[in-house]
């Protein structure tokens, strides 16, 4: 299998994560997304949307969405719940990752490291940092009564969130002010096979 | 199962039309999102992130978020297809609707139809819909080569994309630019137990 991602990317670095977890080998294949390395039309073959991570398969099929592609690689292995209910739950977290908590820290993260704030972003980022708080807040409450997100176990939700929680700092969050949240990135950090976001 | 839900919605709507496809009886509880009525302590205790839609099951449990509550109704149904390719697929589509094309698409909608256009709305419309419309894009140039989005037939990938594509004109978008994704929502809207957005 073939990785094509984007280092800093936290949607990449789910991937990275879970193939790791899984002893799964693969090859990486970097594309610098500030200098538009995902826009070309060789790159929107492989993702019409134009964006990393997309798992391309050894048949050549190629698999975009981190969410889709954690679903696709968890299949069959102790990171996908058994049961309706608890895979609904998974979804459910999952969702909420990509629409409630990644516009509002990761973005403001991205922008704060790479792009820098011009008026437009200025005008927004108070806003988001509400909103990213509030994320937060509810995985913090969440994880008031219990170590994962869903089943009592590691699943691909904690991957999902994980992501761009752990590095919430760089998009102006204090992680100290959300102690559930804390003790469970050390919790996820301390898997054998666990590697930080940037190494590849 | 009781839904709770805000009847302009188009993700409240996505849980309707799938209990209507599959004939499923519900009851149907309303709140006004805009008066706050999903910001209640009472409503938080259903959904912490203060969102419709949630699905109450029979037992009282609660699940949020429109894809993950899909997911939870087409197991063992059409909606749902077998194998993981194209299972990951459904959910690459359900996560391009939440992330590419929701806040795009739905939110300029919201702000038209809802809310009005303040400054800070004003700034970030033309932005949003420059993205919305390459949302639409995508998604007409994978309807140029297939009538579903997924394993050829309808899915829960076309239920999420629908339910905001069929009223993407209230958001300031042309929906006859693109011929393909036209002919997918006429497709979708043959189905005989199929229902409008704002019919409870």
């Amino acid at each position: 299998m073939i990785l094509h991602d984007y280092l800093p990317s936290g949607n990449g670095y789910k991937v990275r994560l879970l193939l790791d977890l899984l002893d799964q080998p693969y090859e990486y294949r970097h594309y610098d997304i500030v200098r538009g390395e995902t826009r070309t039309p060789e790159f929107l073959r492989k993702n019409p949307a134009g964006k990393v991570p997309v798992l391309e398969l050894d048949d050549g099929r190629f698999l975009s969405e981190s969410n889709a592609i954690l679903y696709y690689l968890a299949q069959g292995t102790d990171y996908w719940p058994e049961g309706r209910w608890d895979q609904a739950q998974v979804l459910r977290w999952m969702s909420f990752e990509q629409y409630s908590h990644e516009p509002n820290i990761a973005t403001p993260r991205f922008w704060l490291t790479h792009l820098g704030l011009n008026e437009e972003r200025k005008a927004q980022l108070a806003g988001k940092q509400a909103l990213g708080r509030a994320a937060l807040a509810v995985m913090d409450d969440h994880l008031a009564r219990q170590a994962w997100f869903v089943a009592d176990r590691y699943t691909i939700a904690d991957i999902a969130l994980y992501a761009y929680t752990h590095v919430a700092q760089e998009g102006g969050f204090t992680l100290a002010d959300y102690p559930n949240v804390c003790r469970w990135l050390e919790r996820v950090a301390s898997h054998p096979n666990h590697r930080p976001i940037t190494e590849e």
